[in-house]
């Protein structure tokens, strides 16, 4: 945790005082050509505006200048954790993302159903990206193996690609891929990294052994190539960093993962970015630390869909009065990251951010833009500085020394 | 030491440019709801305002985003030191406050005159707020006692409050604290963190069993409370990390221990601002480095005072002639923290900051303020990194490398 979680710890204190932390994936971008503006300069903002006029503003890098974050640090530094020491492991990650619950001890592993031919060569690293139905089917197949007193469950996740989960005694994630990432060659042996993984290689060279007959008549899914093996990781939880009662509201899976890896609780929500206002309204009595998380512009600027990328944010905006009615102390608007639609993907930029409270100490800052947030009081800070701000400005952080 | 303490001592060298720290506690606000202006931007302060036109400015966090300090971390953070790993223990804190000059292995503890009933419950955790005349009558009874060879010396700080020194071999601070922080209970037993703290606990409760039977008659003081047990922090001094020949001039006593703390010689002044101005220009010829300490903004923004705080700016900025007349080679002026007169309190938001040399890089910042300062070319910094940049600025760091 940037700041040292210890530190944050020592100083933070409960009290009645409500933040709202809301996080649209993907918010910074980069301008169109044609118009010098980006996404968020081209949208119609006025709510978001006004809170920037209101409130401070910045930009905040999530890792550091230049690196591009996945989803997994992105939201760890907004909650207040050093992503690069709390990284968590991508068959974890993928585990989270579809809500499976990791248990201490598990290793998990991202996995592909693929083709190999009579020789046991790969010709398919994604078996003809079979249907995410016919992935479910192929799962069950493999589901529930047992070796050597190590139990496999397999999840599917989308068209070839599967999670496993290797349940037992003593497993090390420290393991080589199976994967060779190209296709004319065999998968390869999984082998330990140090000695004391030999016995999970040797476990889980036997599965995909197993899992290569089981499937030997399910061309063109007649092999798996599995990757990122990982354990859970081990962070302190929000609660007992920030003593908050927080509740986190995510449509996708992969946020309510993130969330609940950090002890937050996960509302029942519906599908449509109304549905989690709606949540927010109906449990803002019952907690006092809200995440709230808006993935549409990111997949819009993932698709390269500048125009819909604008689109969300105005609806996120008309959303806004919603929330901000309900008055919380601290209302904190940023992303995980920016996702400019000319890129098509995630990117290094850093990302816009605003702080409102009653002490904030507003800036001249009058829109909630790239642009404009340069010349903020926030400056450029690091994601992870934002929830020891937003606790600040709820009064709910203590003087350091005397 | 915020850039690595070795660092900077590696790169050090002595010359005989000088440097002026002016240091205005408290010096960062928050806007007045009825103006939109903070103090600094309230107070008419045409010197400052021309030193920052000719100067650099910005914005610094003592601590980190988010962390108020208090005196001591704010303090040591501009001295150049970490403020975190840095940070000294509440009763070196409170003993450094009223000038007692620790030596190397004492045990200090901050004390309570309390209250308790016929049966030792507390009914007053502080006697009443006994005056300060009384509490050094009492403290004389208390002051000299020697237990298994520790002398125990105990110091009036104000009202009910006193500082206590433990002196002996082998004393360790790692104890738990005999004041239960409320009234209805007896006051706790003294117990060791740590085993080699056992010694130490057994004395520290030996003392408070024979304050107890010697203050017997003295209700409502008829007992002491102990707290934040510490000994002297080692640091290097800034002789050491910047080959300096510093000088403190500072009215209070707590300013006048930090500074010695880091090595400082501190100079004999008068109680007013006109007089620690005087002190720097009689002393100028002597001492390449001054540490010039003003309190009054920080009394008052801690009183709520808004109007008295904005005066004590514009008496500072009428003293500065005097000061930029010396033609100090840099001369930086900053706050140890924040203390809006609105949160009657030090806070968390950053400082401004500024530094004039010949060499400084001017930026386009005409007035000396919180919103001005936020588009200065600094950007937002750490107070640790202000001891680097003046030591530059006065051509006192040589090159990092080949």
């Amino acid at each position: 945790m940037k700041n040292g979680t210890d530190l944050i710890k020592d100083l933070s204190i409960s009290s009645p005082s409500k933040i709202v932390m809301l996080v649209i994936d993907g918010l910074g971008g980069l301008p169109d050509p044609h118009t010098g503006r980006t996404e968020l300069e081209t949208a119609r903002t006025p709510n978001l505006d006004a809170l920037a006029a209101g409130g401070i503003c910045g930009l905040a890098d999530p890792v550091a200048p230049g690196v591009t974050p996945g989803s997994g640090p992105g939201h760890l530094a907004l909650f207040g954790y050093d992503p690069v020491s709390s990284n968590i492991g991508r068959g974890a990650l993928e585990a989270v993302g579809i809500d499976i619950e990791l248990q201490p001890g598990d290793v998990a592993a991202r996995g592909n159903f693929c083709t190999i031919d009579s020789k046991g060569i790969i010709t398919d690293r994604r078996a003809g990206r079979i249907s995410t139905e016919k992935c479910a089917e192929l799962c069950k197949i493999l589901d529930g193996i047992s070796i050597d007193g190590v139990k496999i469950m397999v999840y599917p996740v989308r068209e070839h690609r599967f999670v496993t989960v290797f349940r037992g005694k003593e497993l090390n994630p420290e393991l080589t891929e199976s994967d060779p990432s190209r296709t004319g060659v065999a998968p390869e042996s999984i082998t330990a990294e140090h000695p004391e993984a030999a016995g999970t290689a040797n476990i889980a060279n036997k599965f995909v052994d197993e899992a290569k007959s089981r499937l030997a008549e399910h061309k063109p899914a007649n092999m798996i190539l599995l990757r990122g093996f990982a354990k859970k990781p081990r962070f302190p939880t929000m609660q007992e960093i920030y003593k908050l009662n927080p509740l986190a509201i995510a449509v996708y899976p992969m946020y309510r993962g993130l969330a609940r890896l950090v002890g937050m609780e996960v509302a029942r929500t519906g599908t449509t970015l109304e549905d989690e206002f709606k949540t927010l309204r109906d449990n803002y009595n019952k907690y006092d630390f809200f995440f709230l998380h808006v993935k549409w512009t990111d997949s819009a600027g993932e698709d390269g869909d500048f125009a819909r990328k604008v689109k969300v944010l105005e609806q996120v905006d008309e959303a806004l009065p919603d929330l901000t009615s309900l008055g919380p102390e601290v209302l904190a608007v940023t992303g995980d990251h920016s996702t400019p639609a000319v890129l098509k993907g995630h990117s290094w930029h850093p990302v816009p951010v605003l702080l409102c409270s009653k002490y904030c100490r507003t800036d001249a800052v009058k829109a909630f833009s790239e642009s404009a947030c340069v010349a903020g009081g926030l400056g450029r800070i690091q994601s992870a500085d934002i929830m020891p701000l937003a606790m600040a400005n709820a009064l709910k952080l203590t003087k350091f020394g005397a």
